[in-house]
């Protein structure tokens, strides 16, 4: 897994005083690869608005942005496309720390923090963003479906936030008991969690 | 799982003007019993704060109210405790929906969101609060933990959000496709996701 490096000492495009990491500075990873490798691996980010408002949804990275969709008819979809400020956030859950304390005890986790306002893409660009965010939940299914109506394209808004101002928090490895816990008689150690995909469940209504 | 409810037929002490679904009410479930098991199953919550800005935090349901804790180092943290407006959002990704288009593919999930601000507990409830996160995370572990020490409990605030104000949402079940395209020539169903533990790795420096 990546390596931890402090935003100190690796200033970048992507950190600016907003996503300068002040606590476990440690856990700051400021590489855009590794940005990309959290964004390609999850499914489902959390956005926050003003209000405060947090609200999950679906997502794909698209190169330097980070493509969001949903419908007009939507609040939060309509606050994003009139370019209010927003904080996209995608956590991975790696694994349960178990440390000899409960103060050491933790989460592995791999967390990417992307703030800006959002733009609304027109034209050609839009169904090109519906197939990039299908394509990242199902690769490779986009040219099977029924490709969208006009009146689905007119429902749906798709947005885009550019990678500019972002910040990846990295939490991994064994549990951190300082030497005096060690003899402390307790397993300790990392539960991996694993997220797996089941056995496909047919819609009952399929066709040919 | 829970069925789904509209919220205006069933209006109840956790439903205010914020938390009343607008978009998709037929998603909105609100019976508490819903919400307890959401948050009894989940990990990681999304807590939001002005700004905006979203981050992940371990957390615990303890009966009416939801923990969470942090280091007296942690701006979001010091922020929550100031009494600030929050936004928890707890999210379950169980599958993929694939439909015959784009447009009707989406995700099952639940998810949990309350609004508030937090309180930070004090004296008994302090090692209280920190012993019901440690064992909705890892049930039966605190007891077998070398104790908290003063300067632990010191370092670290606990904090508290009453489930006063809360929606919950659930989407789940098999694609919804309009008459007209269940003849389009695609597998359409779910895949379910299902998170699991992996085999412990043991700490190299464990002692007895």
């Amino acid at each position: 897994m990546a390596a931890h490096l402090s935003a100190e000492e690796q200033p970048q495009p992507g950190v600016s005083a907003r996503t300068r990491l002040r606590r476990l500075p440690e856990k700051a990873v400021t590489d855009r690869a590794a940005l990309d490798a959290i964004l390609d691996a999850g499914r489902v980010a959390h956005v926050g608005i003003a209000g405060p408002v947090v609200l999950p949804m679906a997502y794909a990275r698209d190169g330097d942005r980070i493509l969001l969709h949903g419908s007009t008819g939507s609040r939060l979809v309509r606050t994003l496309a009139r370019g209010e400020p927003a904080c996209v956030t995608v956590t991975l859950v790696d694994g349960l720390v178990l440390a000899r304390s409960a103060f050491e005890s933790s989460m592995n986790y791999r967390c990417a923090m992307m703030f800006g306002t959002l733009s609304t893409l027109e034209g050609e660009e839009k169904p090109a963003g519906l197939r990039a965010l299908t394509e990242h939940l199902l690769p490779g299914r986009w040219p099977l479906l029924r490709p969208p109506l006009a009146r689905e394209l007119a429902a749906t808004l798709v947005l885009a936030l550019p990678l500019t101002e972002w910040s990846v928090k990295v939490s991994d490895g064994p549990p951190d008991d300082p030497a005096a816990d060690l003899d402390w008689p307790v397993w300790a150690g990392v539960i991996p969690i694993v997220e797996s995909l089941g056995d496909p469940i047919p819609a009952a209504d399929t066709g040919t």
